[in-house]
């Protein structure tokens, strides 16, 4: 089998994701919702187990650590104390012809690669220097006079009409409540961490925390993005699993250091190639942080981030101190018995905030293979996801050999007595080697094969989905070969 | 103690969900968001923990049912489709004078009520059988006029000052995109069964369900609830467990008797008195449905809705087929081999739909005791949540008896065994009596108090929960011990 290039294998992961579902298009009957997508009866259960995988790892094994659930909707002045309502934009630009509205930035930067392409490099060097000035002055006009001066016209239409330059909040919003006189406008969170903020003091206090303490979250974050795009990658309705570290002030740049290592150790645990990782340090920083850094990962496309751990000082916490007007402090009783002077502060915070549908889209990336199983003139292949166990959305096939003989009965004993603990699948349609293939193309790291022998000395074949080894084993004995390697214990003890 | 009232009861319960970290008001610290709250450390667990339950006995039990995870945003055509853009609204009324606004028939409902109270039975029973009737011929302006007849005025103004009756629908909706032209509006989705329904192709298809087969699936809707109320009872922002039971038409009312059991089942098992439960047929049907049963609970303001059962027909599907183009059918081959004319079929459709919150409210509820521990002049009481051990947010806590002697150490050696399987919480400050009744309060089955005599022989003293016995136990027995109380395998056997 020919090796397929990056582009060709993204384009298979997603039909894949489509064929055994993983990932729909959402509303698909109705031509699809642009840049949002549906998780498939398969795709849910690995999403489910991606997230067990870090709540567990963060809050189950740190018993300074605890999980919160906070609500979508939440007060809009949440969102001018955080800086969204004001700064969230992009700078927009419509064409008056084709009434199509683009991101300004990003029509320069096409004619920046045009410029490139063409061999001009001192216009594209000018240009680019041109339009990082005009965006670090928010000068809009200035863009506009770019796009004209560089005479851009709008792929559409083909015209060169076109609007002044104006910002474009990229959060939703929506009417809440039915007063009379007007409705209150409440926005779709764009991130989870705020409701982790203004949670601080319920949380430290109900939970009789001591800083260093944490707080995680998983939950759905919108973003009204113009240009959406590689499938999962960057959707309007996303979910993030997000912790934020409470810290002594000074000590941030301590669990900075600690958190980057332990984070890019959560995503190796795995068995991912280790080499398809790496940091990528924050040149410019947010006005709230004072170190930042992603863990990237290298997609089909590129290196891209999945993950960023941010060192955001005492920012939001001060923010919402003088937003709300309620003592955003933290008592620090340690500091007190040693006679500091400063046992009263707003703790400093670092941030691990990683998107939970591009870990599932490396996930499913990481694990692809198109495997060449061709043996002198025998050409064969398959598709396997080598999924590590405890994120495989079905733990083990039972499979009769046949339909008759009892051995669907058999196999159905089997069942019970597994489905308990694991989720399995049962299938007696088709051959056995087509249905391995099909358990293979999903990830299942165990088939287990029922046949005549298995009535008379209770005992199955056990198949590995990896390997594609095949060995003979008791029925009493498969409880714990199986858990084993599928219990959640031995993937978190790695850590 | 004095046997506390059923409202006191609840404000107990609301109370106590605050102060140790289960549920806190949304943006607490901005005066709150109405009808919005939070889940704070130990409510995440708890809602985790139902999430969980439901999950494994659906989806991982039964071998045809999958479960799905679709997002909120939509196709706005979807909500044509099912009815919810024309018919998912309330009539409402404005007082010119104080601006607020009012369901019409919550009015008529209060001046009912009034009438009774003051002997008017004839008046009583003459409005409500005037205001049915308007409501069954969607005659709003009918409903003006009584509220006018009755001399109805508003209780913030007193004036009877009226704007006509308006239907108010219940969706929220957002603008989507950034078209110039203006952008398409959609709706945050009001149920979660819709993203089953859209998704019954691809789901059947790629998963190769025969029928009878399940689509589960949890998440979030949203409803602009004008009056919300009773705590997490009814929030604009709530979770729902729904699952869509996909049967050949004619068989509908098997399953329909099936569900209806066996999701009583599933309530019970955990132990809430059963006396707690009813079901509440619907008299007056949805116009998609065709037999609708409540599973009721009765909680302190009385029995309530916690779960629906509804036989939805083929309505549903036949909708989105109409709206769509998109044919929704489902080809029965065993019936096409059995020979009969109807291979090919729109499947009938037997709905669960639970609440999560309300599941949650109830398991607080029905997990709540004050307990008079008094003995003779000794008067003493205690709080404690009987959860069932698989719900508990903490399974385990980990106590030294003092904070020296190691036995710290000796404590945190035995939170290492146990953390990787269960959720443990170590606490050391307090005297052991005030610690356990902090476990009681917040429902952890176990305490182990690690003493002087755990360093001498590795023995700990296990406390129960509900029977605050005691008994000393090797810590080689711990774990076999803890899992057969809290693994999911001794509950899911139940069903």
């Amino acid at each position: 089998m020919a090796k397929t290039n990056n582009d060709e294998q993204f384009k298979n992961v997603i039909s894949h994701a489509k064929e055994y579902g993983f990932v729909f298009q959402s509303s698909e009957i109705y031509d699809g919702l642009s840049a949002v997508y549906d998780y498939g009866q398969l795709g849910a259960e690995l999403k489910n187990n991606i997230k067990t995988y870090w709540w567990k790892s963060m809050v189950q094994l740190h018993e300074n650590i605890v999980g919160i659930d906070s609500a979508i909707f939440m007060h809009p002045k949440v969102w001018k104390a955080s800086g969204h309502v004001d700064g969230f934009s992009d700078p927009m630009i419509d064409n008056k012809d084709s009434k199509k509205r683009y991101r300004a930035d990003q029509l320069l930067e096409d004619k920046i690669a045009r410029y490139e392409k063409d061999g001009k490099t001192d216009k594209a060097a000018q240009l680019q220097a041109d339009m990082d000035q005009a965006l670090k002055d928010e000068n809009l006009p200035q863009l506009k006079v770019l796009i004209e001066q560089h005479e851009i016209a709008c792929p559409v239409s083909g015209t060169k009409n076109w609007t002044d330059v104006r910002q474009f909040n990229l959060m939703f919003s929506t009417q809440f409540g039915a007063m009379a006189e007007g409705a209150e406008e409440v926005y779709l969170r764009p991130e989870t961490a705020q409701g982790i903020f203004v949670n601080f003091l319920n949380v430290q206090k109900s939970g009789r925390m001591k800083i260093p303490f944490g707080i995680a979250q998983i939950g759905k974050a919108f973003r009204n993005e113009v240009i959406a795009r590689q499938f999962i990658m960057r959707m309007r309705e996303f979910e993030q699993m997000e912790m934020q570290f409470f810290v002594r002030p000074g000590e941030e740049m301590k669990w900075y250091a600690y958190w980057k290592e332990a984070r890019l150790k959560w995503h190796t645990a795995l068995g991912t190639d280790p080499a398809k990782y790496k940091y990528h340090d924050h040149a410019k920083l947010a006005h709230y942080a004072n170190a930042a850094v992603d863990i990237e990962f290298e997609f089909p496309f590129g290196f891209k981030e999945v993950e960023g751990i941010h060192s955001r000082t005492d920012f939001d916490l001060s923010q919402h101190q003088e937003f709300s007007g309620k003592k955003m402090q933290y008592f620090d009783n340690d500091l007190n018995e040693e006679g500091k002077p400063y046992g009263n502060y707003i703790p400093y915070v670092i941030e691990t905030s990683i998107g939970l549908d591009r870990m599932f889209l490396l996930t499913m990336i990481g694990a692809f293979e198109e495997q060449d199983l061709s043996e002198g003139e025998k050409t064969d292949s398959r598709i396997v996801l080598h999924l590590h166990p405890c994120l495989a959305p079905i733990k083990v096939a039972i499979l009769p050999l046949t339909k008759k003989d009892g051995l669907p009965e058999k196999a159905k004993e089997i069942m019970d007595l597994l489905k308990f603990d694991h989720s399995v699948v049962y299938e007696e349609k088709d051959s056995i080697g087509k249905r391995y293939r099909r358990q293979d193309a999903i990830g299942t790291p165990f088939c287990l094969t029922i046949d005549h022998q298995t009535l008379e000395d209770q005992t199955v074949t056990i198949r590995h989905r990896d390997s594609m080894e095949q060995q003979r084993i008791e029925i009493k004995d498969l409880e714990e070969l199986i858990s084993s390697k599928v219990s959640w214990k031995n993937l978190l003890r790695k850590l």
